[in-house]
């Protein structure tokens, strides 16, 4: 199978503790890493995964307030102390380029590599990445500044060709995508060979939609419905709902409510304020609501299977 | 006795490794704390270790590498967060203002308190900081970019007044401070209580000196003579001393060197290079310079008493 896993190398919020590194995740879509925010801490915690540094060319800024970028600047560095030769790119809404650039060339005035920003309207949706695999779509979020989320969406793939029947055939390299895509074989003497028998279906294409950080807003359930895996942040206890609006946040029940609403096949929450000690209540309120949700952990992988 | 109690926070070097954070340190001098550099994660280590935000009033940073000061923007933003009033000043060579305002600023608009930056000349040694109780001396480096180490120096303190004294000769409170400075007491009748009979020593006034990012540089010799404790990097073993002098870092022979011939009483090494497994090699290699020698490791306190 492909793999289409998350990891979450911190899910606290922005005032510190020592529980949790402030947010930023990895998802790994068929062994290329995409990094969502970058947190304080990020280098290190992607360190203690053993995440490739080479697989990773693209990250994701969801908003421009310190616990989702502070960890840019070492992550730069080191890239550059590693003699880094690959592009990386940097998805943002505006600003991000002018807010780091001065910390980033004052530290390495002689880069092995390019860094190129990206910055995003953040009023409306866009794919803002695209290749051969997997689109990555903004989803206007609703907070204090300028916040997308994103979706990630692997493309339909090609069906699965059955190798026996390679050799059974005798079927050259040449007529393999064809295959793949659909296509029946036509042997020497005129047989047909149905697709069906030479084939097995195309792995399911997965679905990631990250939600953080915003309060309730309702319009995102169009965007992230049927998703795999629905990371939503989940500040605030439901007690505390006035607390989550006057912040731009969202409780336990609001995340919940979105990935019922928009039936995601399971929900991930995060982003927790640094007054919980005790998160299996916050885990506890969303399941009332949505079963199928876990709790966001440092270190935590969370793999979409079929 | 009067506190004098070093806690390392950090003491990797920039390459991001699982074993370490980069550098950071608190002195914590009669309570009030003073930070020596201030790599990424440093406020993740602080509170790891409880240390009181509010005691901490003075950052020092030593030279304007990234695995010194990338917990700057970190620390800055959660004071304010924390609706910080008292000023906060950092000590730096010259261009860490420029550098780091526009992430600084970016990321609070709105600022509870004020930083102020105190850039110093790194080719002399200047006092930069002097309280009731202690002195901050720079101590120029020879690095690949300008870097100061710098000299905590306790002043000599009074002496300590014997309670029960007081309650006998019935000493108003007027007199106990020139009688702390070594005065005697007079009683009405006329009759002079030597100060020695009413007092017992000051305590011993405390030194510590900070050394990184440096290759070896005898220079430093004299303004580190006979400290109670050094920190010395010693970033490569001793058979990597071509690469230590390429780099602009020390071996461990080396920084054992320097608190040999300064006669310091505590040699710590640290800022160890990633790619040394084993650590306690590079101690023996120091303790047999300088046997007094120990290992900097995470949320360590080294305590200097009398």
């Amino acid at each position: 199978m492909e793999k289409f896993e998350l990891t979450i190398l911190g899910c606290g919020s922005a005032k510190p503790t020592t529980r949790h590194f402030p947010s930023s995740q990895v998802l790994n879509v068929r062994d290329k890493l995409f990094m969502i925010d970058c947190g304080e801490g990020t280098q290190l915690q992607y360190c203690r995964n053993k995440l490739s540094f080479n697989r990773l060319n693209h990250i994701f800024i969801s908003h421009l307030h310190g616990d989702h970028l502070f960890g840019l600047p070492g992550l730069i560095s080191t890239f550059n102390l590693l003699n880094r030769t690959a592009e990386l790119h940097i998805y943002s809404p505006m600003g991000l380029e002018q807010m780091i650039k001065p910390i980033m060339d004052y530290c390495n005035y002689d880069m092995s590599y390019q860094v190129f920003f990206h910055e995003f309207d953040t009023n409306q949706s866009a794919v803002i990445f695209e290749d051969r695999t997997l689109t990555v779509t903004t989803i206007p979020l609703k907070h204090r500044v300028p916040t997308c989320g994103f979706l990630f969406k692997e493309k339909e793939g090609l069906r699965h060709i059955r190798r026996e029947m390679i050799d059974a055939y005798e079927i050259p390299i040449a007529y393999i995508n064809n295959i793949k895509a659909g296509a029946d074989f036509i042997l020497p003497d005129g047989e047909v060979i149905d697709n069906a028998k030479l084939t097995t279906p195309a792995s399911r294409a997965h679905s990631y939609a990250y939600c953080s950080d915003t309060m309730y807003h309702p319009q995102i359930v169009e965007q992230v419905r049927g998703v795999d895996l629905l990371y939503h942040e989940a500040t605030y206890a439901a007690e505390h709902e006035a607390k989550a609006q006057l912040h731009f946040h969202s409780t336990t029940l609001q995340a919940a409510k979105i990935a019922k609403e928009a039936q995601v096949r399971q929900l991930v929450i995060g982003h927790f304020s640094a007054r919980y000690d005790d998160e299996n209540m916050l885990l506890e309120e969303a399941k009332s609501l949505f079963p199928n949700t876990i709790l966001a952990r440092e270190d935590q992988k969370v793999l979409v299977d079929d």
